[in-house]
């Protein structure tokens, strides 16, 4: 089979202007970049906030393994399939980080015949959105320093600098440094940091801002560290929210694309999964419900991570309410939950697929605690033997599970047509009831708690002295009356990433938690949470090239 | 009279495929960015590259003061004129970098009347291009701790690393680090810092490079530091041209806008003018003098910085022949020239304005070393009195220069007629003799000397023992012979910034010289260069808005 780039330098892309006025936005809410992208502009939200919903799915997935599960791809298949039988349907994706393209990483938008085009581009630099974003989240950054250095009126404590700066790439050198060093004419030595773009709170934001007032609100709040006395200094202190929005003005215009067959495509932020909620922005998922019949979405990671931040985050904030969930899995990563080795994954084993489902069944449970529907969809591997496949599909219907076999990665569409006719059914045919978790209102352990066990499964959770500590300063400072978003391995249910499958009998421990309080939420990590990758001995950096005549080969 | 903002938001703008389509640019030649701003395609340039050329104008000013100049403003203004009188005539300016718009500094594509437009979006992210070049430059960054990281094969010494960090951004705290702390897993410590973008020798490269695969060259020829032997390492010993390249492969396509009064403009490239040479990028020059009869560009400081860079450096290295030459000078500027205070400047002071020319006479000497026919172009404050005006005109007519009046900030094209008369006059009854000064096959010091004397007016040149060594190493290593760029305060003709007017009896002193290989110059230092601009105690960042509507104020 080709590779996901050839496939997608052959794509039978239409300009975009023409996707665009198939969906209904007329030729003055459009800003071209190129032919085959485009910003849409605030005034077609304008004009169709009032419009009716569409039905909005979301896909979330198994806890991730090395396997890979291909939830974005199965996105863009399903929104492929549903336009096949007849149904108006868009995708709204996350776009990608540049950072991991020069890594190992592949593409971040879909493979094979499920994908968004032009996927070098959206791969690249796209519109710019993350450009704006790191700029911004810099731009606040050397104010900060430079208000220390001009007299620091505001008696801000160097040590508690919270704010640290960001590249969009993978850059281990830069996880911790010095800054300010050299004399006197380059302000105050201190420690400092960068993470990687998308885990900077102004993506978070972005993702959930539903307009330029609401962007600069949010932007206002950002806390960039504290005085001496430990009072919270923000963006509104240093009178920087008009330029950082200002910087952002494009950015948070969704970006048009379209898939392999011509759906349109919404991609648009991408906050890290970890430490921000990991769903594309809210502006994308509204717009594309009041376009099309069928919004097809997508969370980070697994259930419990993304689905989870997606409920009770996402949806809290904007009023979302999703009709169907897919939950993808495969047959691979399933017998790596059932305790097979990445080496001896081409091997059938049908004990440990037997064992490994009961990951995809407390997934399974969890969204049904929101009150979605659900399907599974098998994504289906060249490796999967038969056997695998009838028996993950014969324990997902004995449990009384919705199931369908998904093969959109080489078919495209047409290999997806079971699974859509699954989530038509559910949408016609079931009633969703879709509800949060937990109130805002309850205290920061208690929100945590009902996650980790209603979620997570967990007998109970355990908060380090530092933890206990951070609790107390959010309430003092009445900022804790906030969703949670929980910084946990991807791995597992439980805060050790090597427990596979469904663990049982364990607590989960918190070490810390910050507030984003200009995203709106309070970040509870458990375990060390990467915020800047690094990268490998021989990085795809080194293969990617370019000929006389522009055309690009080795990236993905 | 309205700020540069207001104009701006109120300016007639046709579409930019219409601006195109008149300069005979096919519509499969342009990638649209919007409604006003595209993207000119390489096979435009295949087109266009066998047609006649038009004539190259090339607008340079007196030394500049912090009274203002106004450079590319009279560029802007000189090729409205031009149209006015019937020219088919395009400009052709560097593109601004993100950082001065939040410091001090106004606006970077002319003013009042005489500006390029859409110039919130020219100033703001433009087309990505500065983004594109951020990225490819902290990547080769990244990628060089990584080899470290992973056993430096290439016996690199990291206290010999040469390649900094870039960020678009005024940040002092950033000028010097120490990176890669916290332990094993994130490298091995070493001091570092960050350079503004525009200082990047990928800037210059782009700027250089006539294609893609000049580019890719030009790349692979980078040195990042040296081995323990003292050996250069380059981005081909890395493997990382390919990557970079497709990183860079949008950003050096020139972006086509317009001005005020519809005149076509390049927005293209721009280089730092102290470490490097200071012009808009030889790919929108080259296209502009094929698509016009008259392209007016502009050079950074004052002619002995940037018109001996654009006639040594771009005009060598791409056959480029301008026609004529444009020296911008000011009453104003004229008189700090001649010992005025800033303070002092609305004081009427013919004494002063009288001595000051001496300053614009040595430059005008300088212009006709090069071959290039020349006009002076007073460009007139409204604190300019009748009699200084006068004064000014009647000296250059005294010593047989062409001079013209200037208006074209507060009346556009109009105000420009008579500088442009002179202009037309020159190309059609005068014969450029353009030659560059020097020979790139002398040694360093021999071309170092050249400079010095006929265009500073030095007595000679003393070189620091570290030059010496440099020297030494480039010889020993053949990279010697190449043109040099000066880098050199832009406030005197001699290294001392205090030094105004026309020194004399002075040596220069040149404490380093860097090879920039990937470039193809060698940097020759006089004086600490600042490549990492501050924030002043009141950025212009905190008075900059947007409302809910999108529209920005605070911004020049």
């Amino acid at each position: 089979m080709k590779s996901d780039i050839q496939i997608a330098q052959e794509a039978p892309m239409k300009p975009i202007r023409d996707i665009a006025y198939d969906l209904g936005i007329k030729d003055e809410e459009i800003e071209l970049y190129g032919d085959y992208k485009a910003k849409i502009s605030f005034t077609a939200w304008q004009r169709l906030k009032e419009e009716q919903d569409g039905n909005l799915i979301l896909v979330t997935a198994i806890s991730p393994t090395p396997a890979g599960e291909g939830k974005s791809t199965i996105t863009v298949g399903l929104g492929q399939a549903l336009k096949k039988l007849g149904k108006k349907s868009m995708v709204a994706l996350r776009e990608p980080s540049l950072g991991p393209s020069f890594g190992v990483k592949g593409g971040a938008a879909g493979g094979g015949y499920s994908q968004t085009v032009p996927m070098e581009d959206i791969n690249l630099h796209f519109t710019g959105d993350i450009h704006a974003i790191t700029t911004a989240h810099n731009l606040l950054a050397a104010a900060i320093d430079n208000h220390v250095h001009h007299g620091n009126d505001l008696n801000l404590d160097v040590r508690r600098v919270s704010w640290r700066r960001v590249v969009d790439l993978n850059d281990r050198a830069l996880r911790n440094t010095l800054v300010s060093l050299g004399g006197r004419t380059n302000g105050f030595p201190r420690e400092d940091g960068f993470d990687i773009t998308v885990a900077s709170e102004i993506m978070a934001i972005l993702c959930l801002a539903v307009d330029i007032k609401d962007l600069k609100e949010r932007l206002s709040k950002i806390i960039i560290g504290y005085t001496k006395d430990r009072e919270p200094i923000t963006v509104a202190d240093l009178k920087m929210q008009g330029s950082l929005a200002v910087l952002l003005k494009e950015a948070i215009k969704p970006n048009l694309v379209q898939t392999y067959e011509n759906v349109p495509a919404f991609v648009h932020g991408g906050p890290f999964a970890n430490i921000a909620h990991g769903c594309n922005s809210v502006m994308a998922t509204q717009m594309g419900v009041k376009l099309s019949d069928y919004l097809v979405t997508e969370a980070g990671f697994g259930a419990d991570l993304g689905a989870e931040k997606f409920f009770n985050i996402k949806c809290r904030f904007s009023g979302l309410k999703p009709k169907a969930s897919v939950v993808v899995a495969t047959v691979r990563a399933l017998k790596m939950h059932g305790g097979v080795s990445k080496d001896d994954l081409k091997e059938e084993n049908l004990e440990a697929l037997e064992k490994g489902v009961e990951n995809l069944e407390k997934h399974l449970e969890n969204v049904s605690k929101f009150g979605v529907p659900a399907v599974v969809a098998v994504n289906r591997f060249p490796t999967d033997t038969e056997k695998e496949l009838d028996l993950l599909i014969k324990k997902c219907q004995e449990k009384g599970y919705r199931v369908a076999l998904s093969e959109v990665f080489t078919k495209g569409g047409e290999g997806g047509e079971e699974l859509a006719k699954e989530v038509i059914d559910i949408v016609e045919n079931e009633v969703s009831n879709f509800r949060t978790l937990y109130d805002t209102d309850k205290s920061i352990p208690e929100k945590i708690e009902t996650i980790a066990k209603e979620i997570y499964g967990a007998s109970g959770v355990e908060f380090t002295p530092q933890a206990k500590r951070n609790i107390r300063g959010l309430e003092k400072r009445g900022l804790d009356r906030v969703p949670v978003c929980m910084a946990k391995t991807q791995f597992s249910f439980s805060d050790d990433p090597k427990l596979m499958g469904r663990p049982k009998d364990f607590n989960i421990t918190i070490k810390e938690i910050k507030i984003s309080a200009g995203a709106g939420f309070a970040v509870a990590k458990s375990g060390n949470i990467m915020t800047m990758p690094g990268l490998p001995k021989e990085p795809a950096a080194e293969r990617i090239d370019i000929d006389d005549n522009g055309q690009i080969t080795g990236l993905f």
